[in-house]
């Protein structure tokens, strides 16, 4: 008998998938894994819900999402051209490749970061230049510099940044597009949860900078990660690639259309949730390091926490799980004596820091 | 000043995107051009609308959309590893491309066929080869030889076949599947309005041949072209590669993946819609023909008919489309003097003969 033929590229044939965080289907998790907000969606989304009908959903959505489009791009004072809707911020970063990076191409990132970037870069055979982040966890001050010596022809950041939680500034990162030669992808899954007293904002940097593509999701801040609705904010010339030709012509559905534009409709429900992951934030953080459990300075909706060491941190894992605390352990360079917690409910943080304190 | 540097690919530069079907927001339409079934969703989709809570989409949605797997499974008799939940019918064809087709790589379809496979060819910067279909519209005899010649990696079949509605059987699809060494997908999106007495069923052939990828969508069949559901039907070893590496790791979403598992359980609701589309199908096929537009034996939820020219089909087609009755014109090789017309409901059927009449 002939050996079985395999049909795949050779490239994704010899890769890794991604592996998306724990999604235990028990109720009672305490789930604090994979950064979900821990309020639920606002009361208006639920009206949304409640007013579709089966009939809205015989026909086929529109294919721009343009009614989620008009409504984002009021929000951030742009223009409809400028918001580019996906199937979870995850579709774009893939349209980004697609998009902007022939196979053989170099695409560059800092690292640590969110491991999904990897994987897409293979899948489409890309090569990867990794731009390790300074001992104090900042972009070295060579990152543009160094992604141009190894012509990428895009590069990812995440601000805040994952698993960190730490935020860049504006004129970092319109510095590096400037230098860059490539799109340069912003990835601000987290950015709801910056407390505004930074003055963070990079929208107005779309309007000069051409080659900044900007990620935002509706699964943290707006609490639908069930959802599956992101989108991309950037110049017009840009999105247009992606919203004429790569992405899947009716990409999202009625009902997350619906759903995410009665969400950023009410921004006063949204911004008093990240308020209160905010404050939340603040006390966990203290809480955790008057238990030997620093953490770094997040402007994000979870902790990175210091362990004692690897077995501190594994040993920490695996107790909080068998009481059925998720938390999330990266087996990585830098993060194996680490744990990232999402920011719970007041409630769901004390259960945790009560499990901590019986370890 | 300089140029304006632009980033995307020279083949995404160089291309022209996929145009979808019109789809007006004016619920006055009488809509006979994107193939949607004319009847609503069963009534149990309806109750897993209205079970579905705010809160429900917080966290992240199962990533294999393990529920439908399971439902989707012991619909067709085999394993959930068999089934690969998708965000449409259209990601599955991407996925197919990206999975078994390297750049350079080459692709074949039949000729006329979906536009979209020549499309999602284009961004991927694969070759294609396009073999025309006889003069009766099936396929030429050396099919999958000419595949073999061409070294294609990935052949698209449509069945029913789009825009005729003509029906290939099992046998042929096997023995082109066995002669031919790469992935042969066939697009089952019309299969369930299928005249049963065809005894037409492909699914069985997946557990045989390893090279065959069926797809099939919610859209068509099941009332729901809003929710963007679909899957592919597989060898696992097939199936495997998308499943954990290419696809979006959380591709459909919660509400999906409940409303497409409530739809297939509720298979007698969804059986009496096709009955009845197939019905109207012989009389409206029936009444165009006394019209002098005979139409192709369709085993599809529409028909392609056959004008008296170029002029003619155009002709209708605007004189319709200001009678507020939307059908699809094609102005591609072989169908320029045809109209392809979706089977609508009595009401609207007998509105479309009425309009005809009128010209």
């Amino acid at each position: 008998m002939a050996a079985p033929v395999s049909y795949e590229r050779q490239n994704i044939q010899s890769m890794a998938g991604y592996v998306p965080g724990e999604q235990p289907t028990d109720p009672d998790v305490v789930k604090l894994n994979t950064n979900e907000n821990p309020y639920p969606a606002s009361p208006a989304v639920a009206r949304a819900l409640a007013a579709i009908d089966v009939e809205d959903l015989r026909r086929y959505p529109s294919p721009s999402a343009q009614g989620f489009r008009i409504q984002a791009a009021a929000l951030h004072g742009l223009s409809p051209a400028n918001i580019l809707p996906t199937n979870g911020g995850d579709e774009l970063l893939r349209l980004a490749i697609t998009t902007f990076a022939n196979r053989g191409d170099t695409v560059g990132i800092a690292e640590p970061s969110y491991s999904l970037y990897p994987v897409l870069t293979g899948i489409q055979d890309c090569s990867l230049v990794t731009i390790p982040l300074t001992a104090d966890w900042t972009l070295p001050a060579s990152f543009a510099s160094d992604l141009n010596q190894a012509n990428a022809r895009l590069a990812f950041l995440v601000n805040p940044h994952a698993p960190t939680g730490m935020l860049m500034g504006v004129e970092q990162l319109t510095a590096i597009a400037r230098e860059f030669r490539g799109v340069l992808v912003v990835d601000e899954a987290y950015v709801d949860f910056v407390d505004p007293g930074t003055g963070y904002d990079l929208v107005p940097a779309v309007r000069e900078l051409e080659n900044i593509l900007i990620l935002r999701t509706m699964s943290k801040g707006y609490s639908l990660a069930g959802l599956r609705f992101g989108y991309g904010i950037g110049a017009e010339r840009l999105l247009a690639p992606m919203m004429f030709k790569t992405r899947d012509s009716y990409n999202t559905d009625y009902v997350a259309q619906a759903l995410a534009r009665a969400a950023i409709e009410d921004q006063a429900y949204a911004r008093d949730t990240w308020r209160r992951v905010r404050e939340q934030r603040a006390w966990l953080s203290s809480e955790l390091a008057d238990r030997g459990l620093p953490c770094l300075p997040s402007q994000s909706n979870f902790l990175l926490c210091q362990a004692r060491d690897t077995d501190h941190a594994r040993a920490l894992y695996q107790f909080l799980k068998e009481h059925r605390i998720l938390v999330r352990y990266f087996d990585l360079d830098r993060l194996r004596d680490k744990l990232r917690i999402t920011v719970g409910t007041p409630a769901q943080d004390q259960q945790l820091l009560d499990c901590l304190d019986s370890f």
